[in-house]
């Protein structure tokens, strides 16, 4: 059965890919679309100022614009945030407490206890925590209680999908480094990354990006608590994370250079780590969800790849591209990790994560 | 008084600059200009295809090309190759044999015994190798040998350039990592990068450009032998370092994003380190050089630079940038570097080691 | 009927294009790859150096590459030409003299008289001349001779896509003035343009370029001899075209700003021109060909498009976009033109091109 | 003597470039320095967010920033003012009837009678209105009125630069079209042109410029009402004039490709145009303005240039090139002239501008 789905900050940057996504997708019709007083009311078309390549999709162009308030959004199975951090913490909050599903991609509720933060390529497990909720609630014979999901940090979401199934295959990883070189349509576009910073330059610094990048990894990476009701990030001692963070003059994928030590050795052989990497299999694609990755990781051979014009879109950007898998003389690992930031790093990650909900009859 | 100049490889792109550099320059004039065969004869600005953003000096225009054969060069006090790789071998050799100094860009003899490999504001004491040479020739009677100095690789620059002063001060670096994002203006123009690969995109791989930044910190930074005749690079014992390397839409200027260990432990503070790259003087300036830089490291304070556009051009290019200094959770520090890869990084640096030379009487 | 298809230079840049839009076309298999000696005997995905954001697709990986000749492609219904026009000459007038159908990407014979040159969604009608043809051998009997159809410049087609509605609903344009901006992968990627030449900077020349569109449009906007056996291109007096042709920063989508005369006066309003291109709706369109743009020419009313990164996509590359539609003080109108130059402009032409024949029952 | 430098604005991106072409200047001496309130009282080093290439003056650092009061200036022998459009109105406005002397860099007084709109290297003699008002000032014993001078819009400098002389020579101009490809430094840096709009894209629109190029090209290449106490901007009739104007990915240097036909047939040959072209003098060099241009205007005969980078700085950027000077088949002649926008399309021209008042004894 198609559910139905809402958009918060739907005229911004990330709002926009959701309606996208969600325009002609299987399992969900645009019911509501949120945003601020002044365009509320309007309808989406006159309300947006529309600057994706691909037109603004038929059924989504005459939907009457809502304010953020829980009640427009009542008969939504599930709503997605492409908030402003700055908005989203008390609509978001209102929205769980009147029973909703969100779908967030703002920054606001990932650390907080209880919250899933997922990257549907690689955590997806980690909603049984939220199960787990349901089941007692219903237990219990009271309504389905809200509750919401985080989206991870872009860059962070590219980061894991290759340490997940080295994890599970070859235990824990105790350092590791990231040298990311970012694209610019994570920052939105009015005004965004501004063009003299970007044209034959680089920004060595995006701001919060090296500590959410240190932090969540370690959330994401990490387990449950042993009654399975919350999350236990990895501690400095059982990873150290250090990360460097750069905008680069590349419109979508983010592409990190990263190195990692296992806690195990001796480390496996390069040409074991390439096998775990490519015969990995993510939940999502298991469950058979519409968005999820035919190859979850493709392992480049070529020398010179990935590169993000080459190789952001494999599975509709739902796949993660690792090229120049060989040791290093510092840790146990250095490789190249590509991954698409609009999508497997922020909306489409809403989608597929949604997807995974709706597969495990979540929502 | 003003020493006589010869350029190899005139017409290439180092060639050109090497030119720019040297036709106003009070310690050098332009004597010979060597080309391949089908360019000499010719008068420059007819063999040349002139690419540089300063228009082509009047005083190189007119001077007839000549072979690279060292009977053309013999009255040249200094020669500057911006060879090719593919012809330098032989052609220096000649020019050696024949008596005369040279000073390469070219790789061939790097790695070679006996022969500097020189970055002018890191290890000009290295020179005292061939100091040592001349003054033993003439304590025989001898006529004065040709000799050979080799300008390092252009991210190597960069890299040691921060590293120098700080061993000086705490004590050997026992591990090193270092993710570049190198400009295009190395490669040449001819075709040099494809502009398919560099709008929209990274190229996450240069061809042996991490073994030689690997290779090439290891000798810089290293000591020479105990007799003070040869160089005794760091083994990977005494300090390991990975690399990797990135090429990006950037014209001129290496980005470095470097982590670093001191062996001895505690390491010092973030002050210190600033403290000491802040006050360091390389012997360049301290000679009095023409070319160097008034500040040779420039600490940046603001969270967001160095960045090459904006940052490339302190003291002229031959002034290193750092910024970013932190401590690092994987190793002690990180940091970002910032160099200018055609001037200190390439025919600047030759420029610099000539002007060194000639303060040192070695010309 | 699926119709076997060939591709000659199949390993180059307009070859890897022809290769991706036939691979899963419902109308065409490929059949035979050509391409030089050298590829000769490999399977494809070893002989190409595969540039392009999608997968080389599986059903041509194993395809064994042949020698460019007749006799290897004597099955094939169709013929698609990538060559360089280096090679196009001789081997193009093989295949057509040994019977085979050609479209081709090359320049070499698009000035030949009884040779059409078709921009698909332009001057289809223009094919008549060689229905005729096909229509004579048969009533004497003869074998289907072979034919050669031209495909146009990439900047000519962008140009000639609104003139011909305006001309046919206005009359004749006797001046046109048109400056391009044309993106780099046109030019191919191995060297194509340097990205020395395209990054910060503007190349205000492409070799040949202002000719071909210049002269190409005066054939394509031009009438058929009286006969209907060939082809009677516009005059100067008829049609004054002057270009200024130049090279930016743009991967994909050449914009044009252009402007023209109307030679009846008084001409169109703003409004009727507008009309006119919004209802244009070209032949392959009303003949149900399986590429045709659902809409040809999309007129754009916001003040700052089209853009190429935004709506180069239009109709997957098929449809022009044309916006800042108003009055010239010089000539009549003045607008901004943009197509997408590897689809409309390339390869893609082939293959809309290809479907008309077959829809006509040509091949 | 040295003259007194005030500054409005200069924090901004066009006063940032005020200050440093005059920080060590010959004529003129940094005075004052005007800002906001909110920078008002600050030393400017702290006030500015300084993003030059060259790092802030050490002369402008410790200067306490002022409000933009005619008071604070009244010791200044001249004033820049790089103030936005929304403030210089009033502002500007309060300084001249304060006496002061006003070189605006803002468009609000471009068209009001009386005020010279100059590119020095164009129509200084335009002066000549001021002069006469300050020299019946003075035989009427009056104090010395103040006045203001505008800088004309950018990419109308590099227009009109090759246009005086060939009027000069060949008589007048009487339909003119150009299309322009600007760099985005002249929209400033905060946020100017977002980085979005300018990656693998063009924007085929900026606000008002085509209707100021056109404009403003009829006032300078115009001349004075016949008693010399105003300006008399050429009509539609004396020279038709359209432009198309758009912004891509360059950092400095405005392209533009332009036609036009002379009033007077038959026309010049292309040699005499290069003749007027190269030997043309503009009047500051021939004062011996110390930033004047050695040659005004360098015309090029390789067949791919002028070219941004390559070329935007010939003679500091006081010097146009003018490249691909051909025949046009609708007009007479087309070309291709490269300016730099903030040399002479902006504060580099205020700086000329003020030499020139100087030389005339006008401050």
């Amino acid at each position: 059965m198609v559910k139905k789905a809402g958009v918060l900050g739907a005229t911004g940057s990330v709002g926009q890919r959701f309606i996208l996504l969600l325009a002609e997708h299987p399992d969900f019709e645009l019911h509501v679309l949120g945003a601020s007083p002044r365009s509320a009311g309007k309808q989406y078309k006159d309300a947006v100022q529309w600057k994706q390549t691909d037109l603004l999709p038929e059924n989504a162009q005459k939907i009457i614009v809502s304010e953020c308030k829980a009640e427009a959004f009542k008969d939504c199975d599930i709503v997605f945030s492409g908030l402003d951090a700055d908005y989203a913490g008390p609509i978001e909050k209102e929205f769980v407490e009147a029973g909703l599903v969100v779908v967030s991609n703002a920054k606001n509720y990932r650390r907080e206890p209880g919250v899933p933060l997922i990257v549907p390529i690689v955590n997806s497990e980690h909603l049984s925590v939220i199960e787990r909720k349901l089941a007692v609630a219903k237990a219990e014979g009271k309504s389905k209680p809200g509750y919401i999901i985080c989206i991870s940090n872009c860059s962070t979401a590219g980061l894991v999908a290759p340490l997940k199934p080295l994890i599970d295959a070859f235990g824990p990883i105790d350092a590791l480094t990231a040298t990311t070189l970012q694209a610019i349509s994570g920052a939105g576009f009015s005004p965004g990354v501004p063009g003299m910073d970007v044209l034959d330059n680089i920004i060595p610094y995006i701001g919060g990006e090296e500590e959410k990048l240190e932090w969540e990894s370690k959330k994401i990476l990490g387990n449950l608590t042993k009654d399975g009701t919350d999350f236990a990030p990895l501690s400095n001692d059982e990873m150290k994370v250090s990360a460097q963070c750069n905008r680069v003059a590349v419109i979508d994928g983010h592409t990190e250079c990263i190195s990692f030590r296992f806690a195990k050795h001796p480390a496996p052989s390069v040409a074991q780590v390439k096998k775990v990497l490519s015969e990995y299999v993510c939940e999502a694609t298991k469950l058979g969800c519409h968005s999820a990755p035919k190859q979850t990781i493709h392992v480049l051979e070529q020398q010179d790849r990935p590169q993000p014009r080459l190789d952001r879109n494999r599975d509709n950007g739902y796949g993660v591209s690792v090229g120049r898998i060989r040791e290093d003389a510092v840790l146990d690992f250095k490789m190249v990790v590509l991954s698409h930031n609009t999508i497997i790093g922020a909306a489409g990650a809403g989608v597929l994560i949604a997807e995974i909900l709706k597969a495990k009859d979540m929502i």
